[in-house]
């Protein structure tokens, strides 16, 4: 995978088949496509060590959801919704008690890495009504969420992996939900796919480039992370040879900031639809925000 | 003080002193004014629980920067850099060796309650710098810097005070700095003001609302809180009684947006220059941000 | 109505009618209330000069929507998007051949100013798709818009309807709609309420405070004026005397962001289906943006 | 030039001269380069149709001004503004009587697109001040200036050049300066680099991709161009082919709003420097905005 950089377990997956002249079969990757409609979810499992090098992704369950038109349709984006939501709580047992940490990585500064702050910005966060007496008027089906979008290290000064860690120790989650921008190979993939895994998120990877791994090993609390990909490194399709020193450089279109909002609201619905049962997409489309 | 709200020890005295007939001085209160040139420095201590209680603050000393041109001349505005940075460093000592954790109180997503959040983005980290091997490209006289803006209670549904005591508790600095949009009684203070504490942040103070306070007794680490009035809270002004069910008031000029930006900078680069011992206003503002 | 500024026209006639010691009626004047469901639509017409003088608006009608639940109901939003569409097909007949230009006045960089540039943001522009050649894409029922946000005069140094009548005179539409931000008495109609007035727009009225009027006699064009209150003018709450030579204060809410986005959501969409029977609420709410 | 985008005389001034084998000269193209400090400064001359041709570019000046260190250093950024001033100077006779109007091109809600609106919100306006009749308080050697950004077809529905010159005619300024972001084809030009020409804006040139010219043939009034490169096309350095019926690519860093934010304020400040004689730098700076 010279020079090709993919955060999507399934380009990987891909690119691997093809170097090993397409393969049937890579020894500890399995895959299965399931196709509902125009969306298609694609579930890589990589269960063993030569898998994990092959793809270059740690052991662990990506799940892929390819929603091309996402961007034009509703009823996409509800029944985009509505998978997320089933592929959570596939990866997650939640109920009435769970208490979730939703983490938003990535620098809000930068339009195609601000995903993570944009969902947070809209879950129905409940950790604190929950906590009060009288927090009976939430209902039924509603489990206990918070929320942060602690930054990135060139704007904290802090491994953003040690605040996060740091406020678990102190909230103590049952579950870390991480989300984050991605970079894909494809072009085609950009702001149309999301890929849920509880494999973590491994150093260096996504564009808010943590150093170090966010998963059950370092926190200690199961992390399911939740990117979709806004980007495609410069790297990855640039024939003349781009200078180190210069700042990255990143293949956007120029409706990112819109197409960003949307892929945020499908997230954070999907997230909102998974963790409180109790309630409509309807419903959380009410609330202002 | 009945229905009049202020977060300014300096508005708060004068209250005090006018409810008491004007008395030239109240126990447990020593206030002195300096003038240089259009900018007023005025030090309110607060040395007893008789003075405490009679403005409504804790014990500590209030440092107020009237600085009514600050948006007008850059003069004012380098001045009053220059001011703020005396002031911190005359509340705590700042070396080389200095860890300083900034927080940015408040919530960004309202303008008026923004101004933590914006002093975070405008400050010169160096503490993830300062850890690597080759950190002498600093120089002297930088101390190590990280920053926080971890939102409110309604958006993360955690108290912003155990994030902070979390990240506190990792990080291990030296001194917090807390920086928070204020409520001031007086029209003419808004955003012109600065007042620098190192009394903490109490509960219920700002616009933020934190309800555990943030000072050296919860975060056994030195805290110096500094504010910039953006409001006034509608019911000190109002001659209607507002209805209590409803969302709270303010009122605001309508160049707030670019009032905030201002003030913000200001704060920022005070701090940078508190700091920061061995750059010059000069060298922050050559980077772009 | 000393010191008390509103831009509703059934806040003036509530007021007038109060200063004329609760008289049935004001001669030039006749008003009428509909309810629907939680909505109240209040027609206001103005007949004659001593109407136009009690109230201080121009002769002509105002139909105001009174919504208190839009923001916390998407039913409310959708029966408001069509109430909207309903009303400005009352005052102007629209066909498949209609060509409309959309204002939005205001300064988008004020937040509770920023109304009618974030309408404008959220329409389905049309004339130049209708005026190419495969313009049948657009199917029947589609008119012709185009819009417009030309800032304000501080920021242009040209009047406002100066610019709108020479793109006027350029694109020659056969009806203007003028959105932009109000001034209310009322803390409860900040947000909730909508205008809705085939006077035009009178010199001095609204945030944006145009100079100069915009209605049919100064622009050879019929003039649809929307508008939503965002502020309360601190003058007509206040108990204190405001310094004449401050920034003009505003009181407004601390959640007035998504308050705005909501409310220039309900507008832009009631302007949508108003001008384009062809579609759907839903058919608008599919593409981005 | 085949597959290499650039809006640059002078970049396309050097793959012309690749192309003809690095002949030393083309006819109908005068160049000369000038060297300040870390600034060089490059003026293109098309003389004749040839040069036009071979350049792809209208006849006329282009001088490009390549700052390479404009993110890092204030004293380039000083530099920069008073060389802006001065060529702009050079192209146009500018007195107290001269009336401007700067047009700010391009879409606002796309970030490398912002430039033309961003600098235009940035502008010491004074057209409205001029006109009444107690404007000596603007004093001596403050022209006229007034401004638009007008937004773009996709958004208006209206050609943008029709908006200017309905405006125009309205307002019959001596000088329209029209600003936009460019392409580049090199990386390294990207924000560091600015474009002043008299030859007017081309159809089809820069992001926002007018569809007719901008020039003194079409407005009849003397047009000068101002450009900074914020994007490379993706064709340009893309191994891969692009889809053509995909959102156009862009090719951009991830400081892009940081760095667009600087470039405009050195364009806005060179504007500014250029057409009132009267001020300095910091007393254009003094002023919030």
């Amino acid at each position: 995978m010279q020079n090709i950089r993919t955060d999507l377990a399934v380009e990987a997956h891909e690119l691997s088949r093809k170097q090993a002249k397409d393969a049937a079969e890579i020894d500890g990757v399995i895959s299965e496509v399931e196709k509902m409609g125009d969306i298609t979810v694609t579930r890589v499992e990589i269960t063993n060590e030569n898998g994990s090098e092959k793809l270059g992704k740690a052991k662990g369950t990506y799940v892929t959801i390819d929603a091309p038109d996402l961007k034009y349709s509703l009823e996409t984006y509800e029944q985009t919704c509505v998978i997320i939501a089933e592929e959570i709580r596939n990866l997650a047992k939640i109920n009435n008690d769970t208490l979730t940490l939703v983490v938003g990585l990535g620098n809000r500064e930068i339009t195609p890495d601000a995903l993570g702050s944009s969902v947070v910005s809209k879950l129905l966060v409940t950790h604190h009504i929950k906590q009060q007496r009288d927090s009976d008027i939430l209902g039924d089906n509603i489990s206990g969420v918070c929320a942060l979008a602690p930054g990135v290290l060139g704007t904290t000064g802090i491994e953003t992996a040690d605040i996060i860690k740091a406020v678990s120790e102190k909230v103590k989650p049952h579950l870390i939900i991480a989300v984050d921008a991605l970079a894909a190979a494809s072009v085609e993939r950009v702001s149309n796919t999301i890929q849920i895994s509880d494999a973590g998120i491994q150093p260096g990877a996504g564009v808010g480039n943590n150093r170090e791994g966010l998963n059950e090993e370092t926190t200690g609390t199961k992390v399911i992370a939740i990117g979709v990909p806004t980007v495609i490194d410069a790297a990855t399709i640039s024939k003349v040879k781009i200078p180190d020193e210069m700042t990255p450089l990143m293949v956007t279109t120029n409706d990112i900031d819109l197409v960003i909002e949307r892929a945020a609201k499908t997230v954070a619905n999907g997230i909102n639809l998974a963790l409180h049962h109790g309630i409509t997409l309807r419903d959380v489309e009410s609330y202002i925000g």
